[in-house]
């Protein structure tokens, strides 16, 4: 019994790895399609979303399902409880991939993103991206660094959210109505989706050492 | 045992409710703040959400320890895992009238909201606080109808939400950079209001029925 419920545990984190790693190329590639206005690729995005949201619905009901037969106490309980957790923030971050990628096919041909904005852009999709993967090695491998270093990652992610806002409040500001809204709202994808990723790496983290940092504490 | 087990679960439903009131209230006093630009409705606004996430937390922690000491199968179970899940929509949604008083005090004493699109947010704050305490009432009566109501309710927010966006993209719109930005955020803090009004209601019938209606058809 024990075996079997230790083999299902096992499962449990292999799917969380695994969503990781489509979060990851969804995100690679709603980033290539925003910079390029590729809309078959951004139709890709779209299209593979659903395969996060059923690994994610599997993955729950996985979980209910152990805590329903097993009954598991101390760390194994905290290992489900928090896979439940994860599952939620990384389907978001799935979301917001798409969120992205439906951007691109509502402006297509059109760039999402004036001229003067794509460097930043590109900047976000590399930070938004190195978030993405190292989180999928904390999940893989447990290396507590890696959380410190998300959250630097998201530092800076943060200030390129917040150099957006103010680069639309200024004057010399050109740009339409749509286009100031796509965006701030591509802005704020990319700053909730590395917050998703701090989030995540924070569950990982109490999984690890039990100890909660709900207010973001550098590690 | 069996009875504390029972006093337990009831107090996790009784907390919920708690936390439901203060969403709407929230909601109530952030929507007055951002139609009179009333900056200390605003912090109050702002300085009350701790509560909502303390008292998250705390059912956060106390769904736990059931989970570990009691081991509940089947419907306490089910109980216990949505206490879980409809917490962390109802902390976000508190998070949401947060995100608008903070959009008040950003302004002061500005109106976030040009004149022109005061009567649709007027009927925004109408719709999202009907949806808020409808929600209270349905943790409370377990009554589906309510849900329902909610579902219709939301798909008002959401035409109102598509009205924003396309009053934005009208060559007649003449608001600033920042003004644009300040509505489209506005405007989409109260979709995702509503949205995890939604997300929370169906936890509630699933909870009833046992049916899980993940895309969202109504009852």
């Amino acid at each position: 019994m024990r075996k079997v419920f230790q083999a299902e545990l096992h499962q449990v984190g292999e799917q969380l790895v695994e969503i990781s790693r489509l979060v990851t190329e969804a995100m690679q590639k709603a980033t290539t399609a925003l910079d390029t206005a590729d809309i078959e690729l951004a139709q890709e995005v779209i299209a593979a979303d659903a395969r996060i949201d059923f690994l994610q619905t599997d993955l729950d009901e996985r979980s209910i399902d152990i805590l329903a037969l097993q009954g598991p106490v101390a760390s194994d309980l905290r290992m489900i409880v928090g896979a439940l957790r994860m599952s939620t923030s990384l389907e978001r971050m799935g979301d917001l991939a798409r969120h992205i990628a439906q951007l691109v096919r509502l402006r297509y041909p059109d760039p999402v993103i004036p001229e003067s904005m794509r460097g930043t852009f590109r900047e976000f999709a590399e930070k938004d991206i190195a978030i993405s993967e190292k989180l999928t090695e904390l999940l893989e491998a447990r290396d507590l660094d890696l959380s410190a270093e998300i959250d630097m990652i998201n530092s800076r992610v943060n200030e390129l959210h917040a150099g957006v806002f103010k680069a639309i409040a200024d004057p010399a500001w050109d740009s339409s109505g749509p286009t100031t809204v796509d965006v701030s709202l591509a802005s704020r994808y990319f700053e909730r989706f590395a917050d998703h990723g701090v989030s995540v790496s924070r569950k990982v983290t109490y999984l690890v050492t039990g100890e909660w940092r709900p207010n973001g504490q550098s590690v």
